[in-house]
């Protein structure tokens, strides 16, 4: 296995008994950036000779004995809406043409305190506000769209050219690329992980999580990202995560509606199979019934799209023409939207909060699909249901993620097989708020279980 | 002293020590109802006959011995936004016509417990929805107005048709009413008393509180209605009030900018004079500066115009000409507010609360004018200040009680003289918040060294 292949943790073994040295590991996924970038469009900017640099730095410390974590010399890609100090955050817009930031975000500063190694900021839909990321390509078919907003991401950690990725999550971008392109993602509890210098899509909503290959290296991350930020107003105190892998007396709760709605039936298949080897690994199903799913699209709206465009206000005014179309029309939209739709979804999420937690004290994890359907072809703007139902494919891909977002609650999407057509497929984890632990021993637990995965694939 | 001019305290005492029965106490103040409600019109509704039952309840408790508190068999007036089961709550509105409360509200419930005896329920201006109380006339002079909307308690206890009540404030309701008829008003921390079951004109500015007679008074009040209810969800665990008298060391802030501006002369004179009483007791005067001022009247309206409309949406509807053109014309008003000025002004709300929080680890309390001048004439719509500018009556009133309702510090009211013509002058002492203790402590000592004051006057 060539060392842009590796899972984090398998790359850290390999550090931590000196078979491979980060300048290798490095220089290896910097190769693979070399092959396939040109055809994927991850990344906005590589930073090649910083990555070099930082790998002999790893590699300095580690031959003076300095005492390192798992993350110690391991490549990342960073989703272009997180800070770097002396980088442009250009949060994939002509908006931001000049930017620098000049100071690292917290989660920055914390990853290249634990020895991460910044290969390149990683494309998001304009602003993170859509589900496609048009720059980027799908991993596995480069016909299909990478899915968003952390679109660039999802795609890097796929491809081999970051072996870890940071994503942002307001509606389901972490979640959502990481099922079209067959890698784990985690949106964390609202509040775990500090959002300080990480540009805004709508401040209630937000979540940054990790991208990796394994459900192991996700705990990895997570571990170095969490921690109390005073410059979050919404930072919690750190959880840390296990990797138990042991799933006796957990109870799955298997959802009868809403999430197995308007679904493709190869994903409902794939999901349901997985279900079935949680309860072959001792966590039996429960069915439940999810609260007000009739309010989840109109209170994720109605949070989001005014929020969004309080953030952008002044340059929607002075540089409206910089922006996409696509944005530019939802940023406008939110100027007519009046202050009593904004408060009527707050309200709905107080409840669906309430709602959420009645639930979550029946089961332990509810187990669904990530998303109704596999990675679209680009340019596809419909999906029509059997039922002659038509539903925009953005629409189709925040559908049953934003209830995570609503809520607050933890979600983690693991690959769970593929389509006929070879798509992958994620199956999302949701939990308790701070439950991330117990996610990660799940989702660790059934990969483990699971047949041996292909290393990342070509592009 | 007849028994309706008699303090909580006092009242209390002679209880205690059986000098004076609750049913002697409770028809003395309703032969004072008898004798003035009719040219004050405090009380939506008084319940003689309830009162009179509760009284001998009273009675037969302490002829059996068992134990009782300070506010057994007291009388009292509770605003009529409050719940009590059986009795209707009207909001001093038509909207309400018919409404009967199947159940206590938490304050209501406390006071009962804790053995007060209604006397009945005291208008409010429309769903609290404004500043001047129509329906009640100042206790002092009644060509002039009690002030709102909580106008009806605090007239009652100037005149003594109940020997405490309780208002509610968003933006000065206790305060102001309290000011303009001579009363002490305390608007406590935002959640320290539960709100549940008092009808909502803002719930993220909305307090309740005590109109008494003395600072004394207003603690023993308190200390029945705090601590946690699980049905409000902005309800603090309780906090106890202290009732010492020595001032030695406390720091009282004196604004340089905002409190003493546009403000009656009589009343600058009188709050001047009262700090310089503070600072004989030993508490020094230090010089404050009011943080972001420009913002305090858009952030107060941005947050309580659109939560208005959103609580009376449905009636709005049904039922527009049963409001009052005053208050319809500003529940309309709030359908037409954009998503993003209520978010600016949450967000401005953050930022002032840090301010505020910045100051007031400079000192310990804010002393300042309550109101910028006396009572009005009944009608008279504006003000006219000495370099020209005109503001409307209401706006005034509102002025410098909102910055304690944005913040949700706590602010007593404290009367601390008169006009020339007669009228009644408030102080405002602000602090931290959960500091009521601390507000409670230095209104008291004030109250302690200052000439005697006349009983409850005559209307």
């Amino acid at each position: 296995m060539r060392p842009y292949e590796m899972s984090l943790a398998s790359a850290a073994s390999e550090i931590r008994s000196r078979r491979l040295s980060p300048v290798e590991l490095v220089d290896s996924v910097l190769g693979r950036v070399a092959e396939v970038e040109a055809g994927l469009g991850a990344y906005v900017a590589v930073t090649a000779d910083r990555a070099r640099q930082a790998a002999r730095a790893a590699e300095r410390a580690l031959a003076e004995g300095r005492p390192h974590g798992p993350l110690h010399g391991i490549p990342m890609g960073l989703k272009d809406l997180i800070d770097v100090a002396g980088v442009a955050t250009t949060a994939s817009s002509r908006v931001r043409a000049g930017h620098r930031a000049h100071a690292d975000s917290t989660v920055a500063a914390r990853l290249r305190e634990a020895g991460a190694v910044l290969v390149g900021k990683t494309h998001t839909h304009e602003f993170a506000y859509g589900l496609t990321t048009p720059q980027t390509r799908n991993a596995r078919d480069p016909r299909r769209v990478a899915g968003g907003s952390s679109g660039g991401s999802a795609v890097a950690v796929a491809a081999g050219t970051a072996t870890f990725a940071l994503g942002t999550d307001t509606g389901g971008s972490i979640r959502v690329p990481a099922a079209l392109n067959g890698v784990v993602g985690l949106k964390p509890t609202f509040g775990l992980v500090p959002r300080h210098g990480v540009t805004s899509l709508s401040w209630s909503l937000d979540h940054v999580g990790p991208v990796t290959r394994t459900v192991e290296d996700a705990g990895l991350v997570l571990a170095a990202l969490t921690g109390p930020d005073p410059r979050d107003p919404a930072a919690l105190p750190g959880a840390a995560p296990a990797d138990a892998t042991d799933l006796t007396g957990v109870r799955v709760g298997v959802p009868v509606n809403y999430y197995f709605e308007h679904v493709d039936p190869e994903e409902e298949t794939a999901v349901r199979r997985a279900i079935g080897k949680l309860e072959e690994l001792g966590a039996p199903p429960v069915e439940v019934e999810i609260p007000m799913t009739r309010y989840i699209q109109a209170t994720q709206w109605g949070l989001m799209v005014p929020e969004a465009t309080a953030y952008h206000e002044r340059t929607l005014r002075t540089v409206p023409d910089l922006y996409q179309d696509d944005v530019r029309v939802l940023l406008e939209a939110g100027e007519l939207m009046p202050a009593g739709d904004y408060l009527r979804a707050q309200r709905s999420r107080t409840l669906m909060r309430r709602h959420w937690a009645s639930m979550l004290a029946e089961v332990d994890v509810i187990a669904a699909p990530t998303v109704p359907l596999p990675a679209a072809p680009v340019g596809q703007e419909t999906v029509t249901w059997p039922d002659g139902t038509v539903e925009s494919v953005s629409d189709a891909y925040v559908r049953l993620s934003a209830p995570a977002n609503i809520t607050g609650v933890p979600s983690l999407t693991v690959p769970v097989g593929h389509s006929r057509a070879g798509l992958p497929i994620g199956m999302q984890l949701l939990a308790r708020p701070l439950a991330e632990a117990l996610l990660l021993r799940v989702g660790h637990a059934y990969e483990a279980a699971r047949p041996a995965r292909e290393p990342a694939p070509a592009a």
